[in-house]
């Protein structure tokens, strides 16, 4: 457990955010550009010493969830969509009314294609599973996702986007959420329900126990 | 319609594959870097640097999909699961037999990952649509995905995973995908089926009529 302040926290994403966002820059112009060969030869031997040098110093494995010695402030910055520090994550800004519901606007563009000029039909349920995710977490109640289904209904244009998600309803140890991808048109592109369960450390908590027990009982009944 | 030789794509392939895996590298090393901020602020002003030399000469939208003038060897370079040009990309290389099987053997890192140490969820969906479709579309039919669900069963580890999927049936238009994926231990962690619709302009192909038909007319009697 470490013990960052905020302003150590505020510190390394002021220095870490503006990189990733170079390095997001480079993963784009790696898909676009066409200058010659010899530029791209160029291009490779500068980003293997930079890795090098990176290198020199890292962790040992994934970045995983950091939490401040008072219990707060969990950072993902290694989330393949939140990510601060992760180039790979577009990143989604979610917001949350704390009520269950949560909504990103962001912008996908070349390294999320699939069919040509359209966002890859898995990059949308990636998206769509950590709304749907946070809407569910935020709203009082830890989730793992059990399933998720996605319906698609047009092809989303690459391009600004919005995704919207809602608790749905609840039932024992489960909850469902539902979201939805809407495009730059207004027009909803994909539609997305998610089962999430309570993990097993929570149903020990008192405020979970009553939900535990109902979903049990009526296990028996079955 | 571009006229590539086959040597002219091999060349190519040469020169952006490794530039794109050094990329790779250095998306894993944003997030696993612990280098000093000073380190971080000379990183980020070479690829910044990097960025505007690459960018002298780009396309002005996504890579979309090159065909050659025979219309074989379709080059999905930057696509967001396969890609050999898109840093995001694992990439997968995905086999097929040809008759409604695909599987691929692949290693996720740092930047896929969601819960600590585990895969997202929403990547587990995404390599998965990737490889349902894959067995789909080289089954003889192309598809664009209806429907995707995903169950979990278990937490996905970061590290060495196998994706497999087969056409599970036919009627009419829709084609159902099955796939699942699994862990370095063996362990199914997700499975997954999906509903690719025969897009509108291969319903009027002589070799996909019948499907065609067979599904308005069974549609009329509901």
């Amino acid at each position: 457990m470490e013990e960052a302040t905020d302003e150590e926290i505020a510190a390394e994403a002021a220095v870490f955010g503006p990189f990733t966002d170079a390095v997001r820059e480079l993963v784009d112009v790696t898909i676009r550009t066409e200058v010659d060969p010899e530029e791209i030869r160029a291009a490779q031997a500068e980003v293997e010493a930079l890795v090098e040098r990176l290198r020199k110093k890292q962790l040992d494995g994934s970045y995983g969830v950091r939490f401040r010695a008072d219990g707060k402030r969990g950072r993902n910055w290694g989330n393949a969509v939140m990510g601060l520090r992760n180039p790979i994550a577009p990143p989604l800004a979610i917001h949350t009314d704390g009520n269950g519901r949560a909504w990103s606007d962001f912008r996908l563009g070349a390294a999320y294609e699939g069919p040509p000029g359209l966002v890859h039909g898995g990059v949308i349920s990636l998206m769509l599973d950590q709304v749907l995710g946070h809407a569910v977490s935020t709203s009082g109640r830890p989730g793992m996702t059990g399933t998720l289904t996605i319906v698609y209904r047009k092809g989303t244009k690459l391009g600004d986007l919005r995704c919207e998600a809602w608790v749905d309803r609840r039932e024992g140890i489960k909850t469902w959420g539902k979201g939805r991808l809407i495009d730059a048109e207004g027009d909803v592109t994909a539609e997305a329900e998610g089962v999430f369960i309570l993990p097993r450390w929570a149903r020990d908590l008192d405020r979970f126990r009553a939900a535990a027990e109902a979903t049990e009982a009526s296990f028996e009944l079955e």
